[in-house]
């Protein structure tokens, strides 16, 4: 089984370590290999940088269906271009806030979020909302730290000290970290905290994993049906899908 | 007052007909002009389509700001890159499913959408639950005549019918046009079907119209901010927002 | 265009302060005109209120369809009446919360509404829920001013503190102000306060405006078809419609 | 104890049916009256008739205030005024249709309402929405038969066929019967559907009942408390409430 | 009439208390009885015990119908074992929570449970939810006394500061006790806190006895029809339904 | 790893044919064990069946506790014992529905569920709405074969044209399989079908497995602490629990 890890955006330190975490949980027959776009911002904080960051995915995600790649992982708290992304693959292609919340869903009534920039909760929030994991997200938090700054040996403690802030203030029985930039910090954080931490990295390639053992694909009906064939101009030519190649 | 109808994707004829639609209902002081990308689609049909009208539409709001644009229309009822596009704007910014919708909602306890491919069913959906419209809209329904084709003459006959099928079944009080493309089909159709049509065009222009009236631009805390200036690569790497030019 | 905007209370000054909110933002070509009731309470702060200005509400939208009136503000911000004047009138009729809140919708994620007396704060929530803006509503606080104590020079700054003190709370990214005799603090209360801040009486008079433009009229059928003919007796004798006069 | 079941029709027949259809289920030591207001229309079909119903419908509560009534059931199924009721009253005001829902909520998964005509059935589910009902209600059915021709002897076997469609359609479990002039069709219909039918006057009697027997009020604190003291003029002038007469 | 109060854990001093307060409101032609299982747990107070006292509840419930009761009240906030009993009674079944809060819900916008364990606030949530109660409960609040320590003198004193606590907190309209074993509290507490408080046994003992008095009984048909004879074993072999004895 | 597969209800044929199913998909260092209870009822399908078949159910979690099982399924579509299974064990337990309709929210805007007997499918919308998946689920479908005939050669056909039928009807982009008796049918159905077929026993195999990886557990705070020690008599003397033996 061969399944692809995206970080969306453009710094390859972090795609690293997202293809590292990824690794650590996958099972001994899956090949997990970590990519990210050619083209888009250095982080993603705003919905102008994912807005931005979804071509670069989008060429990934035909890359990795050229190589035959079975599952792909968008590792960004934001899942961008899910959708799009849902479209142009045959396989499975999972979002880490996806899998990150309805696996927290099964460890108790409510799970925290903690993220990055308080500017990136309302994503969150739509996204749990559309997921239907809206009931069991108690809050989300930021502990306001910028995605490229996580590394700073300061940022952990931070981390940690808002994970426990928000399990006290939100009575939650878990930890969703909100940004794939985390993923290395979750064991020291549920040591810290003493509640399950989830990453949504490990989450999501185990969801991928899963989908592709069960033989199970995107409909391939209506609403995620191939992208049509359609003329593309400027500098996004590239993108557009031939006649002559379009899927069914 | 100097609005400006963006039309995401790149077919000019469609801009064309979009501004007329706008400029038919706009004050007399009220400056509207009707543009659309140099890259992208030819027509936005799917997620995938929608995701990549995104960086064209973002690029003419950037250039509307330079020019002292005072409020933007998202012409194409996906509503794509409407987030994007406000933490970029600082005047209103409005999609005209957004606009559309809210409008029918003052008419009646339901309203049915007509849309063209039912594949993007799905998406209407979405941003009624969005915008709170999803207790108004009874059904969203496909003529499934593609968005290059409503210009053909048979093509308004077919969207009649499926207008006086919508409001038969489900016992709405009105139509909302789930096409930019449909705009100039607004009085024919309400005479046919006899009860009032809603084009989303002449909708969100009279929105954001009202709003700039109102002086009412988007908060600029928060969420909405500009976007955090940020490095770009590759294709998209004029995209970046260089830390001089970053607004607050 | 002739527009009226109704002030559901009995107090003739805030008719024209009501009025005076209107016009300001009006088209050159929209003639509003600001009228209250001839019968009911001076002021609107319950739902026994609200009932007992119903009727006379009620009159005088009976009399603007006489005179050829084409569109309504309810300017009180229970939107009392609304189902009934849309059954009764031809053209559009809006409230101030409606308006206000849908407008706020535009601006950011979530609104905080600041209204008069805490007991009124239910009224808003019902409201919230019924346009679909529950979701964007953060909470509605009351500064606990009576409406007839508006106008009291102190009170404005009780009123800002309250929109200060929401924001804060909220995280809010707009105001929306509670009540109709609010009206002409709002450019006062949005420099204090440093976010949008909507009132509701602009807000409706411009939505009003805009259906009238789109030649958008209440939906005809069903639910919202004008009241049967029927017996009335008593104090409200005048109030039936006899089957000669009925409408379809 | 002494409660009162107000029709807030002006139809005095159909005061009596109500009357008894209250008295059948009573405990032996309550006394019920029937009364109706002596102003408003002869029936209520419409939100218009449904806000000009409400005046008259306070004056009962008043009246009964005055009394020493202890408890009120408002006897049609759009639950008028019910919001300003419970601000007047000291004890406990329960709707027909509020009540028939929760009861019908114990006996199955889903009710069907079955009402008179289609233009109400909106208000059905606004009710529904209120009360918490709208996850039990599979629907609202109309039998079309005007409220004042419930009586005629056609009609119960159309309201019967009515049902039984109903029943089918939605796979219900249960009938809300959707107007306070079904009363006495309540044993016939069970017999003839095959299922329990709730009639919402016998429902709201025992509620109000239950209610007084637990020494329950409705709480007299903020949105509830007694309307503020207030000039009324023109014809409701009598509804002003003077400082000397204000409850806290 | 004759309806049987069932106490679903073991403790007969509780038993007692309860059928105390449940005949305190019951009508005079009304047999109250007081029964608990003979098997099962001394006290709930998590989901474990509620799964297991629930076997003992069926018992009791089979022997209620062997006897010609017309009705049953489940005396735990819980309501466990709730949809298996409706299964086998032919008359209604009522919960104490469902009751409690259904009756609240007519007194004003809001109430607050107030309940012993934390640990079963959940469950009170999700029984909020099921009954469509979410949207009048403002939230569920713990004292911290076990169930079988709430007759200690000291432990009312808590309960009442509990609640004070919650309506000042929530804003609350009245409060809704959170355990059979509060049942004798529930006038003191009324007095104390100075807003209505329900308790859930006298609220489903009316609810039971105004059902019975309407002759409704739950659905025959469908999900809630007799269960299926079947084999069961083991511990439980008695509880298997033969074919000969299956109702329909 | 070890984790075990339970099926709640006490026919050894079903146990051996959900626990080759589970084995099909876990990974190889992966230890699958199907059990079932010594105790309940032979097949599960009301209410009635589910309450029983919990106390073997948690027999069998609390030998498996003894015994250092790592993770537990239940494997009937009712998730029955669910959350008193997850207080009792100390890793993970997962319902079948609860698997399956995640799964399937991955794969499409919508799913249908086909289960056995129409009166479950109540439980499975209460399932839906739990989980978060109400927004995904398009509806449910009974084929009204008993689960213990789903093995009866002709059963397959009619549970193939349920599915299709399902499909057409609700436009759905993915079938759920609503009993785990199903689960064998899972590729035969999907190629019949010709869309993704979800199988809960096989979802919520690899669920289990991705937890235990995570090494997430249930949270051990508040409602999903382990059960009070406490007093059992009757039948059920032997399930509780010593104060000695409590876990923290």
């Amino acid at each position: 089984m061969r399944i692809r890890v995206i970080n969306p955006n453009t710094t390859a330190a972090m795609t690293a370590l997202i293809e590292a975490s990824a690794k650590l949980v996958a099972a001994p027959g899956t090949l997990v290999e970590g990519v990210n776009p050619t083209m888009g911002p250095a982080s993603i904080e705003s919905h102008y940088d994912e807005a931005l960051a979804v071509p670069g995915l989008l060429a990934e995600i035909a890359r990795g269906e050229a190589e035959g790649v079975e599952g792909y992982i968008i590792a960004c708290f934001g899942d961008p271009g899910l959708d799009a992304a849902r479209e142009l693959a045959r396989g499975p292609v999972i979002g880490i806030a996806e899998a990150a919340m309805q696996y927290a869903s099964h460890l108790g009534r409510k799970f925290s979020v903690v993220t990055t920039l308080g500017r990136t909760a309302g994503r969150a929030w739509d996204l749990a909302e559309r997921y239907g994991m809206e009931r069991f997200c108690a809050n989300v938090h930021a502990c306001e730290i910028p995605v490229l700054e996580l590394e700073d040996p300061k940022a952990r403690k931070v981390i940690a000290d808002a994970c426990r802030d928000a399990v006290a203030a939100d009575g939650s029985d878990a930890i969703v970290l909100g940004c794939a930039g985390m993923a290395d910090l979750c064991e020291y954080l549920s040591d810290e905290v003493g509640v399950p931490v989830i990453d949504g990295v490990a989450a999501a390639t185990l969801t991928v994993q899963s989908l592709v053992t069960m033989k199970l694909r995107k409909s391939g009906r209506g609403e995620f049906a191939a992208p049509l064939p359609k003329r593309y101009v400027g500098l996004l030519a590239d993108f557009g899908i031939e006649e002559k190649e379009a899927r069914v």
